[in-house]
Formats: C-alpha cells, sequence, structure tokens
C-alpha cells in the first residue's frame, strides 16, 4: 500500500478498506444463501439512490454494455433517436444505436459546452423520437447536462419520448430524481461515484419503459444484453431465491453492495451537497491558478470531476508524469479534437465524503508544485 | 474464513489466496504502468494455456457473453450452424446464434451421451455449415466432447467450417490444443478451472477466423461484443500501449493474471494429469458409494467436475443441505429434463493441484457422511 498512488482519475475512483475487503470474499456460489441476499439487497438500494420504483439490473460487465442494454431492448430497428452530443461519449452511444437500426439525429454543442434547451426543443418539433439520450457528465469534457430542465421539456413537448440518461459518470455524485424528473433509464456502472471496482453494469429503468419493452414487435437482437434474460433473474434475487442466466462477477456485487450502504447510510442528499462542496473547493483552485477549465461556465461543470485545460507552456507530458511523482495518478484529455491539451481530476465517492482522507487537498497540493515544477508561474 | 464453506460446485471454484489478494488491489487506474502489462502478459499466457497463435481476449462479461462475441462476429444471417448438443448449454448456445440470425441444425443425444461422430458426419453431408459448435465439458451433465475426434472430422469433410468449443467448463481442467486440433474459437470465463473470480469473458480464436472475421460482408450487429473495437485494444495491450474502449475490470484483471502465471508455472500438461487423476479418484469414490454418473460411461466424462444422480430414496433437498453442513457446497441438477434427480461437484483448479488443501478428501469424506446421514447403505 506505501507505493500506491492515490487513483484521481473520473473513474476508477479510490475505493473504501471494506468495499476492497469484499472484492477478496473466499470463493462463493452465485446462488449460496450468503450472496443472493448480497444482489438481492443492492438492487434495493440502488431504487434509493436513483430515486425510482423502476427495475434496477447489476450485470457483469463494462459501462459501455449498458449502452447495448439500451438500445438492444428499448429501440426497435427504424426507430428515430435523438442524441444530445457533448462529446466523445455522445459520438460512441450514437454508434452503438445506430448497430441496433435507430435513426439517430445528434443535437451538437461546441466543446465545452452544455446541450442547449432551445435546440432540444426544436429538434423534437422535427418528428417523433422514441428515445432521447443525454450523457449527464461527459467524462471527456466534463460538461453537465441539466437533466432535469431537458427531461420537462420532452415530457412536455413529446410526452411519449423515452428520456434515457448516460450516468456512468455522475450516478452518485450528481443529483438524479428518477421518477420525479420523468427520467426512464439510467446507465451507470460500478467504477465511478457507487464507489466499486470497474466489472459491473448497473442501470436503473422505469416501469414506463418496461412496459414499452414488453410490447415491442420485433425480438431482441442481443443473447446476453436481453432483458428477457435478466428480468427473471433480477426478480428473483430481490425476492432472495436462487436463479441462473449467467453467473454473476460475485466479488464485484459484494463489493458493490458494500459501497451501496454505505452510500445509503451516509444520505444520498448529503452526498449530493458533499460533491458540490468538494467540486467548487477544487474550481476555486483551478481558477486561482490561473487555469481554464474545459466547461465554458461553471453552472455546467460536473460536481465529481474537473477537466482543465495545460497552462500556455506546459506540455501534458510534462505535468502527468510529475503529478504521479507527487503520488496522484490523473488522467489525460479524451476528447480527440483536444486531448493533448487538457486533463483530468476526478473528486468522487470516498475522496469526497471522507475529507479527512486528504485526497483532494494532496490532489491540489500536488498540481501546485507540479505546475511550479513545470516552469508555470502562478498569475498574482 | 473459520465459517467458509469449500466452494466445491463446477464455477466458481476456490481461488489461490494470492488471486483474492489480486482481487483487493487498491484502486488503478486502466491505463496505469502497473495494470497494462497485467492485461498484456494475461494475453500472452492465455496464448500459452490454449497452445494457439491466435488472439485471446479478455472482456468484462460473464462466459455468456462469450456465445454472443462468437455468434455476432463469425456468423452472417442466414448461414447455417451445426450444434452438438449434449445438453442444457447447447440448447442456450443455439438460441445465441439463432438471435444473430443463424440456421442452426442441432445433433443432439440422449442425457449422458456425448456428441457421437458418426452423426456429426452425417449432418455435414447435409448442408454447408459455416461453424460447428461443441460445448466441451457440458457443466449440466458433466459429459465431456471429444474435441478433437470431431475437429478431425469436420476438418477433414468440411474444412471450411469454422469449428467452435464452449471451453467454459473445460479450460485448464481439460486438454485442448486449439492449433493443433484445428479449432478456432475456445470460449471460457476466469471462474472455473482459471482459477480467479467470476466477472470475466475469455476467448481464444485462430488466425483464421480472425481472418473470415475481417472478411465479413455484413456489419457486426452488436456494440459491446464488436471484436473490431476489441482487437485494437486487445493488441495495444500486448504492446505494453494505453488504450481504451470500455474500462476493463481491473481487480479481475489482477486476479487472472496471477492465476494465469500459476497455472504456466506449474506446466499444463502437469495440470492436464492432475485433473485425471483427482477425477478418477472421484468417480471412483462415487462408484464404490453404489452411485451412478449422469456421463453413460466413463470415457465420455468430464475431468473438472462429476454429475452424478442420487441414490434410490435419497433427496437433493436433503443431501445438498448436509453437504453444507459438513462445509461443502455442492450443486444441485441443472439440466431440466433431470434437474431434481441429480447433484454435481467441482474438481478443479487448486482444489486439484494442490491435494495437500484436502479439499477433495473433505468432499468425498462429507458426501459419505451425508449420504449415512440421509438413511442411504453402501451397498456391499
Amino acid at each position: 500500500m506505501s507505493s500506491h498512488k492515490l487513483c484521481m482519475i473520473p473513474g476508477p475512483i479510490e475505493f473504501h478498506e471494506d468495499v476492497l475487503q469484499a472484492m477478496a470474499t473466499p470463493a462463493t456460489s452465485h446462488v449460496s444463501p450468503t450472496f443472493i441476499p448480497a444482489l438481492g439487497e443492492s438492487i434495493e438500494l440502488l431504487r434509493q439512490i436513483l430515486f425510482t420504483s423502476g427495475q434496477p439490473f447489476i450485470i457483469a460487465g463494462s459501462g459501455t454494455l449498458g449502452w447495448d442494454m439500451t438500445a438492444c431492448n428499448l429501440i426497435e430497428a427504424g426507430e428515430n433517436v435523438l442524441v444530445c452530443n457533448s462529446g466523445y461519449f455522445g459520438d460512441r452511444f450514437g454508434e452503438c444505436l445506430e448497430t441496433y437500426g435507430a435513426n439517430v439525429t445528434h443535437v451538437r454543442v461546441p466543446i465545452g459546452d452544455a446541450p442547449q434547451l432551445e435546440a432540444v426543443s426544436a429538434a423534437l418539433q422535427g418528428k417523433k423520437f422514441k428515445a432521447i439520450t443525454i450523457t449527464h457528465v461527459d467524462t471527456s469534457t466534463g460538461v453537465l447536462a441539466d437533466i432535469k430542465s431537458i427531461a420537462e421539456i420532452v415530457r412536455k413537448e413529446s410526452p411519449e419520448t423515452l428520456i434515457v440518461v448516460d450516468g456512468v459518470c455522475s450516478v452518485g455524485s450528481e443529483e438524479i430524481r428518477m421518477d420525479a424528473w420523468g427520467i426512464d433509464v439510467v446507465i451507470t456502472a460500478s467504477q465511478k461515484a457507487l464507489g466499486a471496482p470497474p466489472g459491473l453494469c448497473v442501470l436503473g429503468v422505469s416501469e414506463r419503459a418496461i412496459g414499452i419493452f414488453k410490447a415491442r414487435k420485433t425480438p431482441v437482437a442481443n443473447y446476453y444484453a436481453n432483458w428477457n434474460r435478466w428480468l427473471p433473474i433480477m426478480n428473483a434475487y430481490e425476492a432472495r431465491k436462487p436463479s441462473y442466466f449467467a453467473t454473476p462477477a460475485v466479488q464485484n456485487v459484494f463489493a458493490l453492495h458494500v459501497s451501496l450502504k454505505q452510500i445509503v447510510a451516509q444520505g444520498v442528499e448529503k452526498r449530493f451537497v458533499l460533491h458540490k462542496e468538494a467540486s467548487a473547493k477544487v474550481k476555486k483552485v483551478v481558477h486561482d491558478l490561473g487555469l481554464k477549465l474545459v466547461p465554458t461556465g461553471l453552472d455546467h461543470a460536473a460536481n465529481g470531476m474537473s477537466a482543465v485545460y495545460y497552462p500556455e507552456g506546459v506540455a501534458g507530458t510534462d505535468l502527468l508524469p510529475k503529478l504521479a511523482a507527487h503520488g496522484i495518478v490523473a488522467a489525460g484529455g479524451l476528447h480527440t479534437e483536444i486531448a493533448s491539451k487538457y486533463f483530468r481530476i476526478g473528486h468522487m465517492g470516498i475522496s469526497v465524503t471522507e475529507p479527512q482522507r486528504g485526497h483532494i487537498d494532496a490532489t491540489l497540493n500536488a498540481l501546485k508544485s507540479s505546475l511550479a515544477e513545470c516552469g508555470y508561474k502562478v498569475p498574482q
């Protein structure tokens, strides 16, 4: 552990010791009386975290699998989908939707901007969309979309359109209220603000969306991601009964279960506040250092991560290794058009909710020192 | 650990302490210099374990995802696939293939029999098949297919047909020599004889199959399972370069890496022998106890597991809890037609290669005691 560098990227994030301990649970049958309640209760806890009466899914796979799960189960070939595209992940989700036969319309914004309500509204007038997708936090830019307002517009102007939120980098760090806001699908993964290691694809699906899925006219064109396979499994585990379709990632589920219990025990509302406060602190230091965020305004900057341009004269190939030498792992850029011009810091999970660990301070101090070592002079 | 019951089911199996320790590796970036070689070297080690110069894949997901990976990448809609069906998993693989548009022909055998060479040969005369699938060990029956002889027939009578082996319950415990036997795809998962916790789908694909994949005429109808996405990622990790498509299950890969290193260090050939010896020992005790195996002959009984009928007058609802009380978790039946009539024991991985742990003896002793407690009298 002594040589461990803090993993301050926008996922995977630092995990609680109890979560890691659960990862090392000895071999356990996926239908054993110790495992069944862990998966069953995790499903129940996700309802509380997502504020929904809908159906959570916990499946072995990456968050990317959540795109397939959404596209293959809810979209039938030839249906229109509107993608609010704020960067890398909007492009990719669009490609995934097209794989399953969707006609995709992108509403794009300049890099650093959030989806514009007027543009969404205008697009909805053009044709009928089966679904709209919104990347809640685009991990490539740190841009936060106003999903509440977008959902409001969609519900008003095209009430039948399913509202799909890619919350891979937002669930657990950004406010989401599925049922109250009328959101139909939230896609996420275990390794970001849900605080567990990577390996689990996590979904919340509204009762309305499940109904629309059940009424689909064409068969689901995917086997592993087919909700017809998984719904009986999720229901069985929640009823504390053994069931089998594919072997769950037992240890990862034990770990997620520990983290979800911690999240609910500390309080989801409090978690939102703590992430806002930690983000404000990071953004202030970034600003005081004379650095510029990739998001063009603080009102649409994520609370769980910060994407920051390198200052004039400082290269990422120089700064990132210096940060690592100070014990902090940060991430480089991901948005292809500006990839070499910015870096990304994650501030989610225990690094935020347990400030006594000093992760955020250590990161900001390392940033200051590393910039100085790069020859950068903080503006007075 | 003191209350830990031995997980003697046909996967997940008991893990080595070092494997479990690797599962609890603190948060690590998926593109960090500590993680990249772990995934890169795991790919290389899989080539040694599968005896192939082909392309391994290690992807977050269950073994079931390997069916999708095979079907969506190698089969185009309307192509014929021959399924050697020896039980539950043949039925399911067939359904998966049909999902991606395959015309599936099943060659079925009675419960407990292995695929018959004559029947396979006859089916190959009927039409041209793009691929043949064989469940190497059907986890539902413990039947071992003679993949070497089947591959020989296919190579002779229909050399263009791709040979796909479902090795979920065989890789690491049964002899497989991909290149020498002319096998194109081996599908497996982390939690059986590869000795790591569940959560990773593992594939070996021959160079020939990759070539046929690259020459396909229609687009791949799946996003997450698309080899076009994963080939550059696997190549990058093997070249020890960072790359990103979907976040790998970092801790699970660290764990698999530890187990693969152990397997290669102990010797793959020796591993085959040890599993045969352990299986012979289990089968002898089963026979001496007057119990009957589900496989109809020892020549086609798996070496990594045993499926055994309950004796007259003993119910599974009685025997399995008694085994658990003796600290042994065994599995019930899975083949729907006989599910309540038999149970399954796994004998793979460290339970076999490290006999000093006493897992097999403990299991057999618990079986004897539990049968006696059920009122069963061992025949003299």
